[in-house]
């Protein structure tokens, strides 16, 4: 049984991309992968690939998508859809099959076309199913979880919107991001009300993008660099909303729960993760998941934030990148992005937003079925080896 | 590394099921497994999912659907999407993360609610992006190699049709299939014509549908049953419809290289295969897999129909069944059909439509993306222990 590793990353600017098609954003990602790999990849040693999209512009998409914009034709393609943990499970898959030893050297690619979406903007679509009735929007859904850890612990509205001050300086930094700007407390708090409590400058934007990494076994990695990073652990989860139970009001099980099967598998803990990309879509999502990981205690999330403990010069720098709030959330796209981000900080590669010698990186994605049934998550743990 | 083993299966009735939700279909397919196993599973063992649908209806549904229509929220659920391959991209999906170790109970899950498409019936389905201003509908697309094979080679026009007389012959005797009728090669001749040469007997119905299996690794197989059957190989590989190469006007180079994985990781081939379930969404297509298959000689398929080898009483039976054409093709759910078919056949548990002993059973599938990039080919072989 052999450890997969991550050996390459390619990524391209996030955005507003009008003018460039679904295709194109494959495309892009690809030939960025193959340019970046440190001794090069020919194409024909890619055995296998797994496409995470989820088809959001409803174009229909399968794995043969991918082989069109790569010229992988005749490579086994799985296309993986999994909400907004689907970049980061089309990941996890690869590394099984890796592992599995039935593909030696895997492309993982994540792509998604939100501007041609015809659901409109995240900050509007709702959950189709069962709550768009009742009016529970995404914004809403987070929203409420944000009122409630209000009323519950001692958070306040300023923890909150200091994370995304602290993604938005981050994203400021990092090249690939959408939203560029710094902003304050205060801004956060003025600008428009999406869904009480979240303002805009809570919620992370509409963005274009895609991202590639190649993973392959430790007896195949050194072909490709001789800084390769170790695949450590992984986990995935679903949860419900129909539970009713009341601590899923304040954090999302799904986390705990994939979280606590990638650690156990990495043989690692929360006190070893030394930076982190995870899922900002509102900022009160970070806040939760500081908890959800188990950075901090339940209801500490806003004194982790105060203490300055996420932020880039912080113990456990949290979005360096500048998270899904700045560089935007491609959903396909995101969590491979966050993949590369961790194998770019553990080779001290991360530039602007490096953190201090990190030796252990972990990536998390929680994501809504659209068809509202529940939450999913996927935690990815990578480190040197 | 251990070897994937099929424990169990359970289907449902496939049909226009307009009275039943997808959520009813997924949940029915979830408890006819449960049922079916022969020693009993504890939904508590099973430690991952594999979840195949092409979501035709359009709800946004990712791993949390099967969440909550089996109980397994804590379990990692991945949705697998790949054209008509879904299904059974997914089993090998599950059967590579069990072969990992990742995974010792596997669930596979595949359902389609094909009368909620607002696509209409396959038969009118077109490829999107590329092709549909020019007038190239799925049948237009079978068509034409229909076409081209009746003028390349001396396969008759008879031939074709009497693949979809032998398979709703089967379909008869197979107690889940949607279109239980006999008809006759002038029936099939007779019936309308939807794109030339392929009349609407020759088409797969629209039809709703569920399936589950439970794979396990060999070292646990016997907790659920004395007789389990082994994952023996598989295969995955795509296509396009742009290379313009001739000879991929009469066959389907990806089922050519997915079969050759799944021969090569089994260490047989196509003269071991007892039984197959194969693609047959429309007549022509099973008539092309013969020789994709390498069941036969290229150009020999309509000869291999005439010889009677396909045929339940055959050497070489395919589709016992009934295939799509009769059982139906409820796209997500095919795939994971034709393993549970595959399993009981191994097992001897077929009934009325029970080939001679079989040891070794393939299962194929063959899609086409639906936004008409290409061709996507599944093969997964199954063989008594």
């Amino acid at each position: 049984m052999t450890d997969p590793h991550v050996v390459g990353a390619g990524m391209i600017d996030f955005g507003e991309l009008y003018e460039q098609s679904f295709d194109d954003l494959l495309e892009s990602a690809y030939l960025s992968l193959i340019e970046n790999v440190d001794k090069g990849v020919d194409p024909s040693d890619i055995d296998a690939a797994w496409y995470g999209t989820i088809d959001i512009a409803n174009e229909g998409s399968s794995g043969s998508a991918v082989a069109h914009a790569t010229g992988l034709f005749e490579t086994p393609i799985t296309r993986v859809e999994n909400a907004c943990a689907t970049g980061s499970d089309a990941f996890r898959n690869a590394a099984q099959a890796v592992k599995a030893g039935d593909a030696e050297v895997a492309l993982v690619i994540g792509a998604e076309k939100m501007t041609d979406s015809t659901e409109g903007l995240i900050a509007s679509a709702a959950l189709e199913r069962l709550w768009r009735g009742r009016g529970v929007t995404m914004p809403a859904y987070f929203g409420m979880r944000a009122t409630r850890h209000l009323e519950e612990y001692e958070t306040t509205r300023e923890q909150i919107a200091e994370i995304s001050v602290k993604n938005h300086e981050n994203g400021t930094k990092y090249p690939h991001a959408h939203q560029q700007f710094e902003c304050t407390v205060e801004d956060v708090k003025e600008s428009p009300t999406v869904s009480y409590p979240l303002n805009l400058y809570d919620c992370c934007p509409v963005t274009d993008g895609a991202c590639a990494v190649l993973v392959t076994s430790e007896e195949r990695a050194r072909e490709f660099t001789d800084d390769p990073i170790r695949v450590a652990g992984y986990g995935l989860a679903s949860d419900t909303f129909q539970r009713g139970a009341p601590e899923a009001l304040t954090n999302f099980p799904a986390t705990r729960q994939a979280s606590s099967q990638a650690y156990e598998r990495a043989g690692l803990g929360p006190d070893d993760i030394d930076v982190a990309e995870v899922h900002d879509c509102f900022s009160i999502t970070e806040l939760i998941t500081y908890e959800d990981l188990g950075f901090c205690e339940d209801g500490k999330g806003g004194q982790f934030v105060d203490e300055g403990r996420p932020h880039l010069d912080g113990d456990k720098p949290v979005n360096p990148s500048g998270g899904l709030l700045s560089k935007g959330h491609p959903i396909g796209a995101t969590g491979v992005a966050q993949i590369a981000e961790i194998f770019e900080q553990l080779r001290g590669e991360a530039g602007d937003v490096q953190v201090d010698s990190p030796e252990v990186g972990l990536q998390h994605n929680i994501g809504i079925g659209r068809n509202a049934t529940g939450a999913v998550s996927c935690v990815n743990i990578l480190e040197r080896p």
